[in-house]
């Protein structure tokens, strides 16, 4: 391994240093020279004229907003927020008893790398799955409906930065965490790190028909951060890959602390070595989770030495490689899968650290390939040709090159401080080609100004030919990865089927009705065109009377089983808001504990009468 | 008054069919003339090049998102998102002590039109109004910062739609209500609606330099249903318009019901007059509100018969007359201020409703403008030379007329069903044509599917000669309204300037500390790139330890004076979010009610060395 020089003496301090003054290192805005050469072009090449649809999903992870955000790819329009870690007030996501309960009273998430089923390592279209940094959990998105079926907490850990990345054919969802925690999180002073804290990796599986996420079994790795991962691909399929930082252990001033080593590691991991251990109960109970410590268990876990705080490590679309990037090492490192299974094969170690064996660098690496003045690799995407491209947060550009001559083929800045890119079905065995998005981390002066936070960046870069910027947008906060899927591979529906085994559901209008249990109150509604029916028998059948204290379930369906009717449903002053998509049936629950006269209405516009779709909630008061 | 001959004797019913049909009436996409003949111009038109940026703010409501979003014009990029009434995951709105105690406790809302502030008549750029129908708030958004500074409750009403309009010095923002519930919203039968129930219109100031909104006094109006309003202009300065509609004052059903009569009203008031009587003690306490009952306290209010069920009634720019639009009815209406104010001196009067006059229809109304086959009419904005633009719901389009004479000048279909536009400038007194956006109300086809539940779409017309649709976007719940803003009137700050008053800012490293009061622990803390310092004397500045049960205040500041460097804080499982911009100090306030290990993180990207700035908070389990 080549000593970085530069890194080990004073890259940290110059990184710091840079982190004070990069704003002149990205420097104002310059019109780019593709801009310059061909602006007519670049517009026409993003324009989606109405009556024509966009040619991919751009799928954003929303970060600490908690959400997904949906883009259009080449017109870069956002379709829509889909709600995932946080409440949403527009769709009612956390106020229904379904998502509520789903939520568990968590208010807000972050949302980092979302990653789409597969099938034979391609995107099947189906599912998107996410994880969430702030409150340690998981989700499963289902593609038909753009709905968060289910969110599972992940015990023992914290923060699942490094994922989520599934296995070819989405056996395993892998959730490694970027911070170490005593094991179940327990008070233990930070002077006890190296002895009782762990950076906890999940194995997480998703039952498709159930739409439940399950922890099949946890490993216990260094107190290390986990920052990002891939898994491999055809002949390197079982294995998967991660990258880590603070290797040095360091409790406190990470900034500096985490950036002394030379290096620090990848995790390489066979995880059908790891299913079989558990099988065989080779595993500790650890507040209920099957538990591997490498230590004890030994095999199917290996470290590789790699330049310094490395971000991203990605798999070739062959599956033959996988490429780390250094971020604080100028350089992206090349390493092979088949030299490592046969370093595995031979025990070719250079050592162990934390129990686990370190294969020797030199018999595992193809190459280190480091670009003129290209500063700050973080994250590769793919092309159809399998050539990389690799975000440079510091010099603020995107370098084609090729991994297996470590040739550099192009380079385009971009603006500001690129984080990962994604490249048109980038992170299958068969890219795209055509686009990359690159996902900047600072807006600055790009657009009008809305204060003193500023939105975040993508870029819209045309891949096709030599490397190009075609289109510059503002994003929510914040975009930390993003993956893009041809749109002909999903099928949504537009309407949700009638569920007659619903008990609570009601499509007659003349089944709505009111029951009363004791203090519960069960209201059997209707949404329709342009009323509600709660009780089709009443003097005021879009009244609800309720006594003050009643605990009240409002069962509604939608009987519009027509495109985009989706209707709201909310009570004025009373705080909740429900939607019922096109033939849904939602619940509200709640106790009403305020007496008095309370409209009620339908909040998603419907018809020309939308505004007449109101009636009221009565609350007759306590003697 | 005509007798709206097809509406009184078939059109509530062929509304009624309308609304379950119009899926029809709507059909599916047309490739507008506009993108046939000029595809090419039209994608050169709404392209904004990198080192670019727009000419136009557009301020759009988001409905029951309970938020603003702002975007550019003419790129049609979303911009921003600027929380109001719901909290926000994404910037810690609702989570820190200011914004969580702002937003009472409330989780939702339902934020409908948004309304600039004004001096003589024209945008200024200071300051935006909004309310929420959800739950019957009202807020202020500072626009050199983009953020809430305040929100009130309104007491005594519920929903108030009919807002937010300011008047031409920003004196007033008025907010009646869409729904009609008994004073103090206690608990009265709907048999009692007549004598219960009101609509009661609040005056509402704002103190510019305080940052705060307060309720002058409220008006009392009868039970109906308050829909969309303006104040007046130049010589009409003084006076405000509302349209109403359930004059039926029907409690049920409101789909058939609220569309009975021929003829609903415009109620009309001088709001100075109303001021005058409120300072001569002319009104009734009613829950600590100065509430004025018209049918005691005479003058001052009048109404206006006009077709059934207008929703916009819109001022022109020239302050001269004030235009209805009949949604029910298939027409405008043109009335004259000038010959109102006459009506009013000579009591020129047809009778009254619930003890308010009825001015004389004849004597007031200028014009009924009907446009062969166009339905639906909703909402109407000007341009530069005081032409109308208004949108038809039913008929999908924008009908551009000459308000002097009722000529229809040009069409243009829009797709799908457009509820309000915006021009630019639009409802100041000098409106600067160009632009104008039709705001629609379903997406249905024309945007990649994302399940049953689809986008709303704007989409943006050329006005500058015959119209031309040059570009649709998909847009998140709900555009109600939106307002449109040269991009030079706004004055954003960068960076927060010192406040060296705030007790809880700390600006030097050394300062930063952490001071227990019995089981009080106050953070004195420091946000930099790329570290938390919370004790600068610590062996480790970047952690907090406290006991269980101990009560938290992490005050933080961003020591950034740096253009886009705003940090996050969050705690990893304790579900807690801020953020802190360039300059800003920020509190948290919570109990530390769950012992263990919780590592602590900045969320908000700042610099290369984001990812380690990180700290732990270790809560010492009670014994």
């Amino acid at each position: 391994m080549k000593k970085w020089i530069p890194i080990a003496s004073g890259l940290v301090a110059g990184f710091v240093a840079a982190t004070i003054s990069f704003a002149d290192l990205s420097s104002s805005p310059k019109t780019t020279e593709a801009a310059n050469s061909s602006t007519k072009s670049n517009a026409e090449k993003v324009y989606v004229p109405f009556g024509q649809k966009d040619d991919y999903y751009l799928i954003d992870s929303g970060g600490h907003s908690g959400q997904l955000f949906v883009y259009g790819v080449p017109s870069m329009r956002e379709i829509r927020t889909i709600p995932v870690f946080s409440p949403d007030s527009a769709t009612g996501y956390g106020f229904d008893s379904r998502t509520k309960k789903m939520l568990g009273g968590y208010t807000w998430g972050d949302l980092h790398h979302p990653a789409l089923s597969e099938t034979n390592g391609d995107y099947d279209g189906k599912f998107l799955f996410a994880t969430d940094v702030g409150n340690s959990r998981a989700a499963a998105v289902d593609l038909k409906t753009w709905t968060t079926r289910d969110i599972i907490k992940v015990p023992n850990t914290a923060g699942p930065h490094c994922a989520a990345f599934v296995t070819e054919n989405t056996e395993y969802m892998f959730l490694p965490t970027r911070f170490a925690v005593p094991l179940g999180q327990k008070y233990e002073s930070l002077d006890e790190y190296h002895s009782k804290y762990r950076g906890v990796m999940s194995a997480v599986t998703f039952d498709q028909n159930k739409e439940k996420l399950n922890i099949a079994y946890q490993v216990a790795l260094p107190p290390w951060s986990y920052d990002l991962s891939d898994a491999g691909k055809k002949s390197s399929k079982d294995w998967a890959v991660l990258t880590t930082y603070n290797t040095e252990e360091s409790t406190t001033t990470m900034e500096i602390n985490a950036s002394q080593a030379d290096r620090d590691y990848i995790v390489l991991f066979n995880w059908k070595e790891l299913a079989k251990m558990v099988k065989e109960g080779k595993y500790t109970d650890v507040n209920g989770q099957k538990m591997i410590f490498p230590e004890k268990q030994k095999g199917g876990i290996y470290l590789i030495p790699v330049a310094k705080s490395p971000h991203g490590v990605d798999v070739t679309p062959d599956g033959k490689y996988f490429i780390a990037s250094g971020k604080l090492a100028p350089a992206m490192t090349v390493f092979s899968f088949e030299k490592a299974f046969k370093a595995v094969e031979n025990k070719d170690f250079s050592g162990e650290r934390n129990g686990i064996p370190i294969l020797n660098y030199k018999s595992v690496m193809e190459r280190e390939v480091n670009p003129e003045n290209a500063l700050g690799p973080l994250h590769t995407q793919f092309d159809n040709k399998g050539m990389a491209y690799t975000t440079m947060f510091i010099s603020s550009e995107i370098v084609k090159w090729n991994p297996k001559t470590g040739e550099t083929l192009d380079r385009v800045p971009v603006q500001y401080s690129p984080g990962h890119s994604v490249a048109a079905e980038g992170d299958t065995v068969a890219p795209d080609g055509k686009w990359l998005v690159a996902l900047n981390k600072l807006a600055k002066d790009n657009f009008l100004s809305v204060g003193p936070s500023h939105p975040e960046t993508m870029q819209l870069i045309d891949i096709s030919g030599k490397m190009n910027v075609v289109d510059t947008v503002p994003v929510n906060p914040e975009p930390h990865y993003a993956q893009m899927i041809k749109a002909d591979k999903i099928k949504s529906i537009n309407v949700y089927p009638k569920d007659t085994k619903n008990p609570d559901a009601v499509y007659k209008k003349s089944d709505a009705r009111i029951v009363r249990k004791g203090n519960e109150v069960h209201v059997y509604g209707i949404a329709m065109r342009s009323r509600f029916i709660f009780d089709a028998k009443a003097k005021r059948p879009d009244v609800i009377e309720v006594n003050q204290g009643d605990h009240v379930f409002i069962h509604l369906t939608d009987i519009d089983f027509d495109e985009d009717i989706t209707h709201g449903f909310a009570i004025n002053d009373y705080n909740l808001n429900m939607e019922v998509q096109p033939g849904e049936t939602n619940t509200l629950e709640f106790t009403a504990d305020k007496a008095g006269t309370f409209p009620l209405y339908c909040t998603n516009f419907c018809s020309a009468l939308h505004q007449e779709m109101n009636g009221y909630f009565l609350v007759k008061p306590k003697k």
